[in-house]
């Protein structure tokens, strides 16, 4: 039995992130997201508002993945250059879009409707929308790229307009399995062997350190609902017996 | 006058944020320590705990920047490869150093420094370590690499010890004027002007989406105080006599 993979990556635009700024609130978000729907990500990159860092890793990205998400830089000022970008990366030009205008016409006066805010209306030739029903001004998809805004609220209702067009394959299952107060180190070998008995499952150990002590979960991975269901097992046969305890 | 500019990567490594499993906590954080002591973070990336990718994101970031500072895959278990990863993009081996099997029997009875545990020893030659004083187990800094473990308390930790053992430069100046109530695209032409015109300060605007409005900021950054003060007040200017509200 095989499944179909989608992977994906996603690509962060923003001096404020890599600033720190701002704390960056989409990575997890789209992760978890895209998880659901059957989309793996593969990789995320957090370039500064620079076109060749964009364009570079646009590139890199576009090519080794079934889809590129962009967050941020689709704004009226002059660091938002993300459509450019893209246009730029696909070797296609930028247009202005009057459906675009209309749009923006709905919440601004002809007369306020300035150069700056034109500018985001301005997509690469090919592009289709990305529906904004926040502030109206479209995100957009072009080959397998899907330029969204940075602002978080805007990027969800964003990837809730175009999760419904894109190819997702199995969904990955998971299950996390407590190891209450038992240490990783007395787990690791054993789990370790588990892992290489069980090849269709993706196995992970997670410490979390609180209260003074670790917290450890184990989660495993699989696409498969029946190989996941014998590698649980198999670890809580595993941790049968274990002490918990500082060891 | 120059400044020195120090740049830096951060490769996260790890399944579980890329899963959304995990949000990561550690990006926002080591962005901004670094800008504060004077190192500028240009690039991020999440990868797998696949040896080949974590590999190649190594190769890529170590050549380009002056540091690259890892976080996760540290520990115990089979999916904690990073070490490994380090030794073979750099091309030397792994060894168990003695120091660390001594810091771990601080915590541990001899018994119990099983063949998984004795994993987290493994260094590559040639690395100093990184101190960890709350589980004892150090990360390790080897040429410009700096390992870090995943969780947060710890990986912290980490960046307090190495920090003073780092080359810095000159600390980028930060100001952030709030653009009470304006909306972007009224003075986004004008930014984009001042902009031009200051080329020794970075200047974005950044919109905020809350309680059904938008809320800008403006924020200058730049490493020549004087610089940085001469684009605020020309902000400043240009802010005077906006209108607030929705236009």
């Amino acid at each position: 039995m095989t499944e179909t993979n989608i992977h994906a990556a996603l690509l962060v635009i923003g001096d404020e992130i890599l600033s720190g700024r701002t704390k960056d609130k989409n990575i997890g978000y789209i992760a978890e997201f895209l998880t659901n729907i059957g989309i793996d990500m593969k990789e995320v990159r957090v370039v500064p508002d620079e076109m060749d860092d964009i364009v570079d890793a646009l590139n890199a990205l576009r090519k080794r993945y079934a889809y590129v998400f962009t967050t941020g830089g689709i704004g009226p000022t002059h660091d938002d250059i993300t459509a450019d970008a893209v246009a730029r990366a696909l070797g296609v030009e930028l247009y202005e879009d009057q459906r675009i205008i209309d749009l923006m016409l709905q919440r601004l006066k002809p007369e306020d409707l300035n150069e700056s805010r034109r500018r985001m209306a301005r997509i690469p030739r090919g592009a289709e929308h990305v529906a904004n029903p926040i502030s109206k001004v479209p995100g957009f998809k072009i080959e397998n790229v899907i330029v969204m805004a940075g602002v978080p609220s805007i990027m969800q209702a964003m990837l809730d307009d175009v999760a419904p067009k894109l190819t997702t394959g199995a969904r990955m299952l998971m299950e996390t399995i407590e190891a209450a107060g038992i240490p990783e180190g007395p787990y690791a070998a054993a789990l370790g062997d588990i892992a290489k008995a069980h090849p269709r499952t993706i196995i992970g150990s997670y410490p979390q350190f609180g209260e003074g002590r670790f917290r450890n979960q184990i989660v495993v991975r699989s696409k498969d609902g029946a190989a996941l269901q014998a590698a649980v097992e198999a670890i809580g046969e595993m941790l049968k017996g274990m002490a918990p305890g500082g060891r």
